[in-house]
């Protein structure tokens, strides 16, 4: 009680509307409110009843007491009895739930759900918050501490809530030597620190907080190149103690694994699944594994991709080599989550090579084996089609692989906001099951009911101080799990809730920003890689225009010019049936409109088609003159998201503004950059002039070939 | 005559209208006029007499001999005698002067002048181009050239011209390691070369017939920061050779000389200008030189400024040194130049200095020495006020050194007309005797009638193929010399000829190309020093931005903020009563209205007065709101001008076009960069937003604060 009060009265003091920030409290602000709200709610809140005693419950006391006396500007009490109005969190087996007339409801109410109700007990106004477990009463806490940071009262309550997806991850592209791969916000949380320093001990519980605010339960700690060393004793010790951090916010660890660590670690003369010796050795590694970690989630396995090690290596295939780790995990409750980003050196167009290896393998999984597959066929793009296998594979679940972290967007560099990209994806219509059978509901079990559901986002996190280097990227952690929590919230929603967190609640900034964040995505393929064009940036650190490049020794599908084709009859990569036959992976009619370029949307015209650079388009303009209106659109729109921000000075904090400020100047300049570099280097080929109506390019396409960026760390 | 045919008809197989060309020609490409001209003047021009054998005749010749048949695509016949209609070239004293009825017109003509006329002799007409001496009539041979390559036919001439100045010089600031100071075209046409290979050989002749056809008479060949080895018979011999090919021009030599020459190359204890054995070697040395070049021009002399040595270093006068030389060179009819660009390293603010050391000296100088003036005040601003030495030296000529090569101007990068900027000086009013007393007519002997007039320009020209390294530089150097000879042009006229020459006579090309050219120095002018400001570029190299520069041990008088004084109370130098009194050096009314910020011209404002950031402009706007419309302005004008000259590909040939177009866009960038830098850096003092509806910096002012450049030769 003491120590409650004295955090109370600690917290209560906070400062002004406006603080400097350093970004490291993410949307977890918890500034005080409006005083008419205040007001309002202190009558409503005069206590916290939280029974229960779990750690995970514990958790969400903790945070009522962190977040209630800094919003209200008063202390809370936390009572053990419902005799004042206030606030109640349970589970569905408390008594509770029976006396204030939610059992019913919570009976139905999916796992890891949650009620949020006003609910009249003995006259007296009672906001209860009850979850299905332990687990939605977490979420279910974190939901309504989110109604009162956006500004909302807490009258007449009805909130019912449970996961689009089972398994919620972050996979942390996280190398033991502490690099993160594509990682553009400093060195790994996990990896190469001290863990009993003050600061990462408290690093990785507002991860937590931050994670289970939004609906994670599972992360993967290291990258998917992993190498065997990840799974010595000495580094699942510290994996057990990442766990034991995690654990009181439900969040599961889950390890990418080599599949050379039997002959790496375990000295055994090879690693073929089918080799009984490697199967026992994965069985005992497991053994191990949960003795230390007994709610270990799983592997996370990239096997026979860019170089590593897989079953192929022994003549086996993909299903071999994940059924014998599905089998060693089995008896524990684990999952193999499978990589489907896979691509060999071969003629076959590159964006076919995914589904020409794991299509026949449908139906040749074990039960606890989940294969991911990457938003789109190639690799991340500013903007792919979503993947063939969705709606594909009938008997295997599959999980969404996103990417958070921006490999192809900017890095840290670019005001880029993921929510529009991601729901493209998940919204589009795979037509597996006819119109309607969107990509969404082909992975959340309601097309095909599987066992599993998972959704995995590759992290952006990392030591900087504000989490993921801009400001704003924080923005694509939070939706990327919003959405994995619900895949029917509008981008528009969830910058909403976002920026009224992050930044303010006043319309005059939650309005101009959440704009400006609603336009970003469009924004950068515009500026980048516009009308389905991809894969033209720098070939090794992925940042900045190099449709030019050439690198001997390279494979050609690492390179640019096998992706945009440029020449003098036209622009694109032919994927109909004339082509690559891409289009014919998809479902009818899908395969048909994508197949036909005038009814392929325009958004991923290049991407299916070679076009003559006279292509008439929509617009009326010719294709040459679109491309031209597209990297002028993208790069005007960039120096309107300069003119919002400033508009901002004074309405967020000094610090946050002249950070993202300073950024959006980068980008300004980097939307020029590529401007001047694709008109100038593809006008080599179309031979045709850039209208006068147009900003007139400042750069030399001779120079611009010059610049050799050192990306450091971030390759 | 066999010769001649044969260059004749070799020019007349001239190529098409747009050749492929790299500058080289200038103004003097005598491309092939319009068929319905030609025509006309074929019929005119049937041949041409030139009855006169003097060197200078025979390069009039010469011209005619080159520029006739390539123009109208037909040999002409050199003739003896007047027996067909066609042009003569004559001088006052031929007999023809007489028989054409001239003779009366011509004696009251000025030195060096011409007459064009079409006069009827026998029934047939007669283009007579007849100078008072053979220079005249070289001068009227190409200003006839310059009606045809400008359109004209030759109908009813009646042109009557005689120079402004009797001196009209270039100065070359080239060194005798062929490196030019502040010259941006390559290195010297004159040292540090083969003098007999043919390239040199024929660079010296093309220069002299590019100076001859604007009336250049005069040319300095080193560097005013004259080394003593100038004066070596090893060098003297050079220069004799270099004498020999500019003699059939017209045009004469003159040297910058070192004034210790004596105590470093005679051995001699000093060179004090009082002591018997230095005035000795002088005249020895002069004799020595007129023995080699007999109509060597004279001495161009800095002395006393920046370091160089003069007679102050003996306690005695600039009046002191300038007699002696002049007396040296008396006897050979030699004038000594002698600069008043100097200040010394006290706390007088430098803008006072020149006048304050000089206007005590007035009337102390032999008639053969010629004070040489900067435009301006301190040294080359992109734009200054008038030096106010013009008009104050009553019994002393007084010289205007201009700048052709762009020190302060963008190098050979940027593209600034420069006439503009000449033309207000010259047409400016120092009000000495009364309103109307303008610069120029201070200079020119109309109101001061002295023995000696002079003009000299700072060249822009060096080994570049091109010889200014920007075509467009080309017009400055043409501007000048076509204003030494007719200050009452104007800048339009001298454009419109320019672009006719240089580009072609279709109205499509001329116009746009000549508008631009008009609004480019203001353009200069807004996105670098606005509003009066000065000196705020880089301190060495002079290119780009540099307000904040402080270099340790540098005199403060060589840094920016000497200048700009920006501080929390506004910005600009306080020249008036209140401050420096530089003001003081202006007649009435003048003073006054430089004195009152109210009436002083904005384009002057902060040079002359400290003005709070909030003090309301004549737009309305205040003064920091101003500074930044005025670097807009400039900017986006860049823009416009790379739009305008985009619109030239296909009517310009290909090869300037690029090489024009490559330029421009270094330019918009500079302009950027300008912008960004010297508003983000005054935003520092100001403390004031930049309003919205402005283009966003796109720099951030430490990274540019970071920039280093490395100019090489520049410096």
């Amino acid at each position: 009680m003491r120590k409650f009060m004295l955090i109370a009265i600690l917290v209560a003091t906070l400062a002004p509307r406006i603080n400097a920030e350093n970004g490291y409290r993410l949307w977890l602000r918890y500034e005080p409110l409006e005083t008419t709200q205040q007001n309002a709610l202190k009558e409503r809140i005069r206590q916290v009843v939280i029974p229960e005693q779990s750690s995970v419950m514990q958790s969400a006391a903790a945070e009522l007491t962190k977040a209630l006396p800094a919003m209200l500007q008063t202390p809370i009490q936390r009572a053990q009895s419902l005799n004042a109005p206030g606030i109640v969190v349970i589970t569905a087996t408390h008594p509770y739930a029976k006396q204030l007339g939610l059992r019913q409801d919570m009976s139905t109410l999916g796992e890891e759900g949650y009620l949020l109700r006003t609910v009249k007990h003995q006259n007296k106004m009672m906001v209860v918050v009850a979850g299905k477990n332990d687990a939605g009463a977490l979420y279910g806490t974190y939901a309504l501490l989110r109604l009162l940071q956006t500004g909302n009262d807490l009258t007449n309550l009805n909130v019912r809530e449970a996961p689009s997806f089972a398994h919620r991850l972050l996979n942390h592209w996280d190398n033991l030597n502490g690099t993160v791969e594509r990682g553009y916000a400093g060195h790994s949380i996990w990896w190469n620190v001290n863990l009993n320093a003050d600061s990462i001990i408290a690093r990785h519980e507002d991860y937590a907080r931050a994670n289970a605010s939004i609906g994670i339960n599972g992360t993967v700690l290291n990258n998917v190149n992993a190498t065997p060393q990840m799974l010595t004793s000495e580094y699942l010790e510290k994996v057990a103690v990442i766990a034991g951090r995690l654990r009181p916010y439900h969040i599961k660890v889950y390890l990418s694994i080599n599949f050379s660590s039997p002959k790496e670690l375990g000295g055994i003369e090879n690693s073929d699944p089918l080799n009984p010796q490697v199967a026992q050795w994965w069985k005992e590694k497991a053994t191990e594994i949960y003795r230390l970690i007994p709610d270990f989630g799983g592997f996370l396995v990239k096997a026979n991709s860019e170089g590593l090690p897989g079953p192929q290596d022994y003549g086996r295939t993909h299903a071999d080599g994940a059924n014998m780790l599905a089998d060693a995990l089995k008896p524990h409750g684990g999952l193999v989550m499978w990589r489907a980003f896979v691509y060999n050196p071969t003629p076959e167009d590159r964006a076919k090579q995914a589904y020409s290896e794991f299509k026949p393998l449908d139906g040749q999984f074990r039960d606890n084996v989940i294969v991911q597959v990457k938003n789109g066929p190639i690799d991340f793009q500013p903007r792919e089609p979503f993947s063939p296998m969705f709606g594909a594979m009938e008997k295997t679940p599959l999980m969404m692989e996103f990417q958070i972290t921006q490999e192809y967007l900017g890095h840290s560099n670019h005001l880029v906001y993921l929510a529009p990209m991601y729901k493209e994806v998940l919204d589009a219509d795979t037509y597996c099951k006819g119109t309607g059978s969107t990509v969404a509901k082909t992975l959340d079990g309601s097309i095909y009911p599987h066992q599993h559901t998972a959704i995995a986002g590759v992290s952006n996190i990392g030591r900087d101080a504000n989490w993921c280097g801009h400001d704003i990227a924080q923005s694509n952690w939070y939706a990327y799990g919003r959405l994995a929590w619900n895949h029917q919230l509008t981008s528009e929603q969830i910058a909403d809730e976002w920026v009224r967190m992050t930044f303010s609640n006043q319309a005059e900034v939650v309005t101009p920003i959440s704009s400006m964040m609603m336009a970003s995505h469009q924004t950068c393929v515009d500026y980048s890689m516009p009308l389905g064009l991809h894969h033209i940036m720098g070939w090794d650190h992925h940042y900045g225009p190099e449709p030019w490049t050439e690198f001997p020794g390279a494979r050609a599908d690492w390179l640019p010019q096998y992706y945009h084709q440029a020449s003098a009859s036209g622009l694109g990569f032919d994927r109909t049936d004339k082509g690559s036959n891409a289009t014919a992976q998809y479902a009818e009619p899908l395969r048909s409109q994508l197949n036909d370029a005038t009814t392929c949307p325009e958004g991923y015209l290049l991407w299916f088609h070679h076009l003559p650079w006279d292509y008439p388009m929509k617009s009326g303009r010719t294709l040459w003159h679109e491309l031209i209106e597209r990297y002028h659109v993208g790069t005007n729109n960039v120096r309107g998201f300069q003119r919002t921000w400033d508009s901002m000075e004074g309405m967020v904090d000094a610090e946050r503004f002249k950070a993202v400020q300073y950024k959006l100047k980068i980008q300004a300049r980097d939307a020029i950059w590529w401007r001047d570099a694709c008109l100038l280097y593809f006008q080599t080929f179309s031979k045709r002039p850039i209208p006068l109506e147009y900003e007139r390019p400042i750069h030399d396409l001779n120079e611009l070939k010059q610049i050799k960026l050192d990306m450091g760390h971030h390759n």
